[in-house]
């Protein structure tokens, strides 16, 4: 007799994992190189040399027992202040290693944010904004609070302000953005950044207690031509900002990230000793140490992350030539254009006919679109084009 | 305004923290040397050979994007099938790797299994037994679950069945058992175990639902001669292995464990999947994919845990002749005597006058006795038992 709460669910397949089952068989029937498998996030490029060069490096250099030792719950305080560094010399910061909290990736990041910030069973919300990353809805159910997801504004993926404006109460503990996007791949203007900063800080007074802004920023480093990513901490000091190597630096399997949060944070001082006691919580004990090493040696660096701009402008030409509605992405490697009919579900359903494996955008918080992930061969991304261009004439585009 | 859950606690320091400081703060004094920290249970000695060659051979020979790549929520197959042959080749079992879910580390094992079978906030209860790794209430707390902590049976360190089968009732979920043990060294008899499994065979009838064992393993390896550890699911088919090779492999650093559970374990078929979905709940996403890959090539492998045999014997030895009652040690790098006065906490403080670094056991459950991490350098073994001798004639011993 196992938990009920786990049991029940556990013959429900998800929409990604049901596509991606449907990709693997039907590759095998047509050969993969006539599928176009656009459901998986995945990096699609090799990480940069010195990543390997420093594991190899710290492999046969140092002291193993150090190496492959139990690092701290707060992460390795040389690493942390190396990761410090890299961000003062790009963002003009003052973080010190007490300002870096390393986490297993982006995920725990976000979990031990919501944590960090919020109580369970008192009526505590984040609020977050639609298209929105599922697993959001997760960690808050978990942490026991509620997830309050403000409709999509689709006309630019930006933040629809009246609507966040009703939403927020002094239930709101947080609001938890993701810019870079996924789904959607809108990156959040300076003016959209700006007027989040200053209704929050009303509302802060308002209410009388801090809203903090956790930042979901794993894909920062992706970000196109034509576009830049405005560094919420410079807006609003009670930001607790979650970042993770996995994309820039294409090692997701390492689970490597951390939260950064500056000293004009709003309980500044207890913050790591905060996040460490929810890390405890979730059995966390530490972040895995040869990678922690690696990252404290290459922070910064980037695996060669063009070939997503490239796919980005061949993708982007071909859906708007076709006829489809389609925000530019300003970054990550989606694309997010409206369904051709209402039903995105039925929309992802008919583009299998023509090998296009797409995923609805209905578990995102946001129907009427469909997620294409580009990280993918360019000659596959480019072939993509003509197989978009008939799904689209079959609606009579 | 950050979680009041969280912050309440921020400034209480733990017991085995403060010791680590104290140490530090010593060290400084009167040379590293001088001083015996047997605070600290981490692994002293390198990792096997087999390790290194096995992650340089994946860095330099393998697909990078396919090492660092996402492995799944429950692990890499091929990882889980050698897991699984490694085990059946030692123990006759029939694993595939249908029966293996990979975690971060036993802590993350223990965990999902907890979570695994029980339910939150319905009264649900997992039984114990002191002297008892003080994590384990950090965990059921967290799960929203009753830890039912059996007092210690100090004579053996085997198990109370009086006291146990009092304790059993139909709230009981699961028995957490640990051997061989930390913090008292013990290994659970063939005996104990037939019992145990007999014992909860009879209330599963009684109670009409099933009772697992979750079998926290993760000092299997380190076995000292006369003794052996049997193997659980042998004896009790709902059994739920959890192993780390931190210890075995000293690498604790890399949070690599898994669940291991036969095909004739209560919903043997569903467990996987419930593991996955309480995974999902803690933002666990996946173990780390090299060191995955590197298990899959290593497990059954271990460091040379001779040390341990051989500071053991030392320590023992030395305990004994100078007055202290200890009951030996079977396995891990653990001994847990008796203080010389009830109160651990004093004794431990008297005993710093004699540079001894030692952990008072009431934080494991079992006041009147205290830990000593003998996995230090033979040499400092050696040196420390004229010291325990020294603290047991200020004791009149």
């Amino acid at each position: 007799m196992l938990s009920k709460n786990y049991s029940k669910n556990v013959n429900a397949r998800s929409a990604i994992r049901e596509l991606f089952e449907y990709s693997k068989a039907r590759a095998a029937e047509i050969g993969a190189e006539n599928v176009f498998d656009f459901s998986i996030g995945n990096p699609s490029v090799p990480s940069p040399e010195c990543i390997f060069e420093a594991a190899e490096d710290i492999l046969e250099n140092e002291d193993p027992v150090k190496t492959h030792g139990y690092p701290s719950a707060e992460g390795i305080p040389a690493v942390r202040k190396a990761i410090a560094e890299e961000l003062n010399g790009r963002f003009g910061t003052d973080y010190t290693e007490k300002n870096i909290f390393m986490t297993i990736g982006a995920a725990a990041a976000v979990t031990l944010c919501i944590r960090a910030v919020s109580d369970p069973g008192v009526g505590d919300e984040i609020i977050t904004f639609a298209p929105y990353f599922p697993e959001y809805g997760v960690y808050a159910r978990s942490a026991g609070v509620k997830l309050n997801v403000i409709k999509p504004e689709i006309e630019s993926f930006q933040i629809d302000f009246d609507e966040l404006e009703k939403a927020l109460s002094e239930h709101t503990r947080a609001v938890l953005i993701n810019s870079p996007n996924n789904p959607s791949g809108a990156v959040y203007s300076e003016e959209t950044i700006k007027k989040l900063a200053a209704l929050l800080l009303e509302k802060q007074k308002e209410f009388g207690h801090s809203i903090y802004i956790i930042s979901d920023e794993p894909y920062r480093e992706i970000v196109f031509k034509g576009f830049s990513v405005p560094y919420v901490p410079h807006y609003y000091d009670n930001t607790l900002v979650c970042y993770s190597y996995s994309k820039a630096m294409s090692i997701p399997g390492e689970r490597i990230g951390y939260v950064a949060f500056t000293d004009r944070c709003e309980d500044a001082d207890i913050i790591l000793r905060v996040l460490g006691a929810a890390a405890r919580d979730l059995a966390y004990v530490g972040v895995p140490s040869l990678y922690q090493e690696v990252i404290g040696r290459t922070t910064g660096a980037t695996a060669d992350l063009s070939v997503y701009q490239t796919n980005k402008d061949i993708l982007y030409k071909g859906l708007i030539d076709a006829g489809y509605f389609c925000v530019e992405p300003g970054g990550t490697f989606y694309a997010f254009p409206r369904s051709l009919e209402p039903d995105a579900v039925a929309f992802c359903e008919k583009a299998k006919k023509f090998e296009l494996v797409l995923v609805p955008g209905d578990g995102f918080g946001c129907p009427g679109h469909f997620r294409i992930a580009f990280c993918q061969p360019t000659g596959k991304v480019e072939r993509s084009i003509e197989k978009f261009r008939l799904l689209a004439e079959a609606y009579g585009k």
